[in-house]
């Protein structure tokens, strides 16, 4: 099989986006669209008119064309039709976040183990050029040890109706953080937790989540639909180097700052007196291969239905990735309490 | 009395502002300095051949020519010095932060109280013309109902001795939010949160504090000695306009957003269902006067001893702040558990 | 007649985005699109299936269902394409720049004039919500005398095959400049001169224009297709306020600063000696409307056609434009000697 | 001789600086400072208690224990004071620029060079850091062929009572020109035009320079004492990397950009038709030593009078910036023709 044959379910705000890259990938072939609503029905038969629509997702699961299923739905509906899909012996894409409960999340993995089906979830982020740029820098040991990562990621938003500001902006956060601290440093996140606040009706609005691992490395996210200037903005500092993504830049995103903080020595009559050293230095901003993410992704999915090919959001990350969430919706119900992952 | 005669205790790393600032001042005339150093007692000599220097500071308590003292000492030093300054029935100003304990703070305001002289702080920043600006925005309502203030205040900056950066940075945010939130709408900050982390030795080098209001009125601070890019970003939201304040920036330092949220009403059916809507409009960058804070600040002394002009850093507000990093501290050591202010 | 229906002539690279804007206004229709080259017009029913496409341009002339021609075609075929569609009684639009020559924008002005049919140019930048915002200000008197304009429009950018970066560049500039200073202020341009370099080959990439005003207003131009940073900033001077626009800020590309020159006096018993006072103050950044300017453009060549509403950019303009660059091409032959206009 | 002693005329805006470098150099001692206003003498007495202050500059002149003169009085005066100066033995600085004309500043070469004693001009930018590192990367070859260079200094400035802008604010960029491109690569400018316009009295308070020099290398200098925006940027593109130095910027002033045109060939059939491919890649911003450029500028003039250690800034370049700018002057009485240099 050198083409993957898809289903794609949902043709709202994301779907569009996925039908087209995967309607353009060299490997993949977008065989089919289901979508309720008539109205979205005929913008993708406007904008796709050689792609049939559906209006029930069950024609794409009975259909033996169809090779895997990509899910572009509201969030409550991810389980049930990634269950079913894989029922269906279909490979299964689902949007972010995987599910809206770690339980959900967790059978969904054991079920596509079972089935021997490839379970992905679409952290777009991850395979942006700035962010895996980033993941090469700290591969390489660019950076040195990595101290920690803060990312404030708000703007005048859209108020989501069903989710508050953690479940529909951290997972960005959080995919990265996975993608560059913990897939690339072998290390894992050991708790979580989350502050917010709502200011217009139930669903908070602005949080802060904290995310610790071993060895004093903190991860810290601001996340906000209440901001007057958008901001994307994410330090990762090292001991040898430290750098600063700003994802609102079009000309320089990444920028390494041979900037570090050098311990001499611990002196011997007191452990509280450090003799520090502060080096600051040249400024250098790589230029970023031009791809776009979507198209990355698709690419990476056709390479883990046809290939095998591992990748960087499998079930399993999604899986960490609802738990993580889940942990930061306990914490924020807890006053800011950790919650152990 | 039209003049103020004052004493200065200490011409180390801030001394020297002081003594400049009061000795051109209108209303104030440095009388002598006192310093222990020999090299700095020099030193200021330089500069200031007509001003007197002695090495105790015993020698400006018993000097009955001298109305007020300026303590620029180290922290720990400032509760016996100003208890002295006190007793000795002279007006005190103290270096930021009061001192390092609640309990000291308290003494200090009665002793202040009981000899019916001025106990003021050098929260320097509240004396800024951007800082007076922004309270004069929230005190004539511009910004409508204020939502929460962020502040980022980082920068590969020099570790202390012995303070961590929650003592040394927090304050000027402490104090900035007391001024424009506490003393502008009368509302008292109800607990306090911290997390940070120590990279290199003892001392927390990154801290994260987050205050909590009534009415979902949320502060947030980010603190950093390890950071690649100086960021000094204060973000104050409002139900009206959004204004940002960026103390690096020599053009433009606040901004003021036409920016804002409307929930139009609650939806009856669904108390979870919101009709918001987004106003973004004119960004305004108001002119600032060119005051230095400092100048301000000791015209500030100078009325409150000479005229009994309340001042916004008075010592009830320094005993405020202290409290507030010593609630932060225990929050530290406690995970980031709220404590109550 | 409340629908033009138009013929669109050229499908390279400016005529798809036309095609789209004018598909989708209210008051227009697309009735053909007639491009020469094969794979072009397939791309062309691909966008547009129920546009017909032809190969022939004298095919949309001939049709009578044709209101209006829109040419978006290299240069040198504008003064054929556009005398033929007036000779048949068609409105016309016209892309930048109206021809390659003064003799030839004139004969098509007399055609128009004579068959009593619209003759437009595509200035697009006179319809961007920007400069229309700047028309109002100066039209509004908000700047005070103007004293200058001055604008860079640089980056790494295509060498054009068949003409300079004066005839590819400055038409946006000049258009620009005739619409917000001649239009609005009723007054004409004198002389241009330009200084210009060719790097690479016998076409400039890089040059330098200056427009005569009376009364000391000048314009200057800095137009460069080998530059490491693209930039697009105007500045518009005026006796009591100045602006300037950075059209690659999303978020404030119109700035308003009140900062002046207040000439108090001239001293009597000197000339040459000034009594000068420098206002600097507040700086505002309007919102924009955020209307497409293609879509703007495209109303505005209906409203001329239906209903004769006088445009910005009409043919008078387009004359006035290949004049200025005409007389550009002039001086820079010449070394820089200035052209009158 | 290893400690040059100066005598300093002029202690009014500049004089100070210079006293303070020269006084705390390691190679220099200021030995006294000749000021006809009392005033000032007053102000040189308070910050320089040890150096003694006299009203008549001959007093310098006459003093055997002074080797140099340094000059900071208005321009007009240098010729007169350098001349007595030279007459007298002594080595000479002369605040920029060096003359008010040619022949004052030809007859001031001759007269050093019959004295043989140095003759030096405060062109303080070419000893800043930023300038030494451009030209260390324009020697190196760094930027490949270099193919323009183009500044804009402006913002709202002080008016010169005596004289325009030109004068003012080009002999800073005239100076860094020659600096990095004549001395560093060894060719001369051939030509300069200048166009300007006085919008208050006599004096041109805006101006555009073009200098040529051979090979199509062209700089382009934008001088405006009438700006909203204060503007410190400067381009120089090669035909390898590109640099832009903004000298308003902090934290990046300079920046390396690995953007350039490449043209592969000349097409055969048509020399008009080239085939070039853009390359734009990492940008890189160079950390700069910290050195003050007035201190480095300090110790030249000691190093070429104690030692006859050559200067970027000796008598001739002085000489060579003069015939620049008198030759602007022509250009700009000329409407902006070319006046060969």
């Amino acid at each position: 099989m050198t083409t993957l044959r898809l289903g794609v379910i949902g043709y709202g705000y994301w779907g569009p986006n996925l039908v087209r890259n995967f309607a353009t990938s060299s490997r993949t072939r977008v065989a089919a669209i289901a979508e309720p609503q008539a109205s979205r029905r005929q913008a993708a038969a406007m904008n796709h008119p050689s792609i049939p629509t559906v209006e029930d997702a069950a024609a794409l699961f009975a259909n033996p064309e169809i090779d895997a299923i990509v899910i572009a739905t509201p969030i409550y509906t991810h389980h049930p039709l990634a269950a079913a899909a894989l029922a269906a012996g279909k490979h299964v894409l689902v949007e972010k976040p995987l599910t809206s409960s770690v339980a959900e999340a967790e059978e969904l993995a054991v079920l596509a183990a079972r089935a021997g089906r490839v379970l992905m979830v679409d952290h777009t982020f991850v395979y942006t050029s700035a962010v895996r740029k980033i993941r090469d820098l700290v591969a390489a040991g660019e950076l040195g040890r990595v101290l920690y990562l803060d990312s404030v990621r708000i703007n005048l938003g859209l108020f989501q109706p069903d989710v508050n500001v953690i479940w529909d902006l951290a997972p960005h956060d959080l995919t990265i953080m996975d993608f560059v601290i913990s897939q690339t440093l072998g290390i894992a996140a050991r708790w979580i937790s989350a502050i917010g606040v709502a200011h217009y009706g139930h669903q908070e609005n602005l949080a802060y989540l904290t995310v610790g691992f071993d060895d004093g490395l903190l991860a810290h996210f601001h996340v906000n639909w209440v901001a007057p200037v958008k901001t994307r903005r994410t330090i990762i500092a090292g001991s040898k180097r430290m750098l600063v993504w700003d994802d609102t830049s079009p000309v320089e995103p990444v920028k390494i700052y041979e900037s570090s903080v050098d311990v001499e020595h611990i002196d011997k009559e007191s452990a509280y007196a450090l003799n520090v050293q502060y080096r600051s230095g040249d400024i250098r901003s790589p230029k970023l291969d031009g791809k776009e993410a979507l198209s990355v992704m698709a690419q990476a999915f056709a390479g883990a239905c046809l290939d095998g090919t591992p990748t960087p959001s499998d079930g399993a990350v999604g899986v960490r990735i609802v738990r993580m969430l889940e942990a930061a919706q306990r914490s924020l119900e807890q006053h800011g309490t950790r919650v152990a992952l």
